[in-house]
């Protein structure tokens, strides 16, 4: 069912990804998309529709984080079968907002990835952070 | 990629899933899900391992609903090949606790499926509701 070729260029992927995040290189970070991709991000919005919308939303989410970041991946794991594949992991952001204040929680993420043209790219993209029902507020504090 | 037959056999599964969801049916909800489920849902933890915790996690939020509920799906998307599939969909909740009181909101739900043994199931859930960053708190209000 899964290729050792294809998981490597999964991780590979998500290396490359990862490493446009913390540079905070928005078109670097975009290029890791399909055109159509469907994004639900953590904040804001229900959804995101195709790269031009999710780019505008990146950027917005780049300049709340105006100083160094982290980007830790836990606990991923990858599935693929031909040139469809989905993973998830578990994503510590940390980053420094402009008065100096640093923040970070815990991000649960799941990816859906299409093979196109030979190239693996995230077709599908959830981000969040769970909530608790009683107060309605998320919960940042929890730890894996 | 995608063969018409394991889409109609996965909306199938959601169909299927969606009625369990509605009758409040532990047993029958859970039967959707692999054995290694590896769930992020929208309250209270980052993940749950397994059929079992993720089981422990549904009879609390039935409980939690106690009257009647609706559960309405909205932009489902689906892709498969082979054995793997991936899909996500708006989902909206809405529920009558026990003092009588209806809450509901649009969730954002992703999935990723495996065929095994002939049969789609669900290897991976992640339901959420986006926050507002300011204020840190879910945003239940959001339309799509």
């Amino acid at each position: 069912m899964n290729t050792a070729t294809d998981q490597a260029q999964l991780r590979s992927l998500l290396d490359s990804w990862v490493k446009a995040n913390l540079a905070k290189d928005l078109e670097g970070i975009i290029a890791h998309y399909t055109a159509d991709v469907l994004a639900f991000d953590a904040i804001l919005q229900l959804q995101f529709k195709g790269r031009e919308a999710y780019q505008a939303h990146w950027q917005k989410c780049l300049e709340m984080c105006a100083g160094p970041s982290t980007f830790e991946v836990r606990e991923l794991q990858l599935e693929t079968s031909g040139e469809l594949g989905f993973g998830h992991f578990l994503a510590h952001c940390a980053g420094t907002d402009a008065e100096g204040k640093t923040q970070g929680c815990w991000l649960r993420v799941s990816q859906g990835y299409r093979k196109q043209q030979g190239a693996w790219l995230i077709a599908h993209e959830h981000f969040s952070v769970p909530f608790d029902p009683q107060s309605g507020t998320a919960l940042f504090g929890l730890e894996p």
